[in-house]
């Protein structure tokens, strides 16, 4: 088992391993002790798979536990839904000691991190990641929210867990999508930290390096969230290749899935750097071949006008031009304002 | 004019004083040089009486100004015009360096507060109350949210705005009701705070202390906030005479006024510390005649037995019993533990 602490103003620990969903109970009780009740939220995919086994643990530690299961998917992740959960809880009477477990992927991460974040003015929770991505991503840094129909993520609140637990044996059960959607937030951290999460990928993620890189990818946006946590800049990094691929996903109607987006924003990232010579060739090369061995070598599958012209409406736009992260070498990033113009003529 | 500074993390200004309405404009463009949009949110008759005043003042400071009016009323305060709010605002187009005005009483304070907490996890908002009740409590602070059908305030987040403003010429047009609503929380800080306040209350509070009277308030309200911003004790002063105010507009399901039943609260907590030889006699008198100088000498309309039950199901209750705010002097006011036996037993 890997542990790693996020040093927030509240620090918490990151646990990976084998095993873990069974813990949680545990973890639960050394973490909570002024709490009575448990609300368990995930969706209706993960419920099928491991709702029991992390309720019956929680329930030996001696708390009353409660579940909310929603309905698989992105399209969950709206303000029904989150009111769904909030009702819920205040009618199994939690209260402010009270603590809420987000047991699934990105959106069960986000919505119940954000009920946690504003039931009461803010109550505890933990994230449970059941998917790759989660595990190395989005479980980490306390970014929660929900989206509207003017644009995802447009609702949200900072609040950091209580703790982090990845079960790496969940990955079994991973559909192939999935899977590959994580790779690209993986990549992602291949190229801003390089060292051995780049190592790990250009030999092919085996099972037995899993839990390793999970740990290293963690480890990289711990050390980001911990130094900036409500991104005022420095945690920009970490939307490498999002720009392109928030784009790519808006012009798709979402039918592209993010890790798939994030890839082709990498890819475009690192051409534009190479075409004007920031980024060497053999550089941009192990990009290339990261992005294949992960199954993600793609391009955007829209015109750079379309894809700029999408960018300008996305939320992290100021007003008078947008903040893009560019490649100058593996390991070597950084964060550059550009009018959309210059964003225009760059990725051309 | 009175000028205040409200020391949280990031420290803010509150300005009271004739005309200020007139000034919203000057004061956005001093403090948001990034901002191109402004939305005011406000409600139904607020609008009528100063919506263009306002919007005209930040116009002609060269924003692009919103509104956004929903209906006057407590019942307004529910997710379905919190959401009304933040999708106008992504129509609108704002975006992370553009400002919301909460222009209004405490719901509206409430509500555009929150709006401004969650929407892109964040942007500024100033609060620009237009009540009594607003200007010296709820509009310091931020405190945001909105209720649920499960209890009132059951979501929110602490939010500080950028600024506080208050033009005392509104209380011309404040609807007795709304006045003695605000002095309910006028007599709380009499009883907190003692010194001035006190005096004013009880000579009787005329045209001219006006303005020091709300300034004494504030700066009492702005102390405490500051030395614990997000209520983690301190802070929990703040709600002498709540836990049965409370009770009291719960079970009249909200027909009684928050500051009539605060000063409810504040007679019953009063009489209990008389009663038991911790407030002397001519203190006890002096909050009567503070209380009925303002038309608000008045007990819950509900039994004992009948508050304390409906005090159990208060957010505010832990899972071991109730915090309790008791008088121990004018000026002398403590924060204590009580099982809800004991609290049952206190204030019989």
């Amino acid at each position: 088992m890997k542990v790693l602490e996020v040093g927030t103003e509240k620090p918490y620990l990151i646990k990976i391993g084998k095993g873990i969903l069974r813990d949680i109970g545990r973890e639960c009780a050394t973490l909570f002790k002024s709490a009575e009740k448990v609300l368990v939220v995930t969706d209706s995919n993960v419920a099928r798979l491991y709702l029991n086994t992390v309720k019956s643990s929680i329930e030996t530690n001696g708390f009353a536990v409660y579940d909310y299961v929603f309905s698989a998917g992105e399209e969950s992740k709206t303000v029904h839904t989150y009111i769904g959960i909030v009702e819920w809880a205040a009618e199994c009477g939690l209260c402010r000691d009270d603590v809420i477990v987000a047991l699934g992927g990105g959106v069960v991460g986000d919505l119940a991190g954000f009920a946690a974040a504003t039931y009461m003015r803010g109550i505890r929770y933990i994230q449970v990641p059941t998917t790759l991505l989660a595990a190395i991503d989005s479980s980490i840094g306390g970014k929660t929210g929900f989206d509207l129909k003017y644009g995802k993520n447009l609702i949200g609140a900072f609040h950091q867990p209580s703790g982090v637990y990845f079960d790496t044996e969940v990955l079994k059960t991973l559909p192939e999508k999935e899977r590959k959607n994580g790779f690209g937030e993986g990549v992602k951290y291949a190229v801003l930290a390089g060292g051995a999460i780049r190592d790990i990928l250009l030999k092919g993620l085996s099972d037995s390096d899993t839990e390793e890189f999970c740990a290293l990818c963690a480890a990289y946006k711990a050390d980001v969230v911990a130094r900036d946590e409500k991104e005022g800049g420095l945690r920009q990094l970490l939307n490498l290749g999002h720009t392109i691929a928030h784009a790519e996903e808006k012009l798709s109607h979402y039918t592209v899935a993010h890790g798939e987006s994030v890839a082709a924003g990498i890819k475009i990232m690192s051409k534009a750097a190479y075409n004007v010579g920031k980024l060497k060739k053999a550089e941009y090369d192990e990009i290339i071949e990261m992005l294949e061995l992960s199954g993600l070598d793609r391009e955007p599958q829209y015109t750079v006008d379309d894809i700029v012209k999408a960018a300008t409406s996305d939320k992290k736009v100021h007003n008078d031009g947008i903040n893009v992260v560019t490649v100058a070498g593996i390991g070597n990033c950084h964060i550059e304002k550009m009018s959309f113009e210059q964003f225009r003529e760059y990725i051309k």
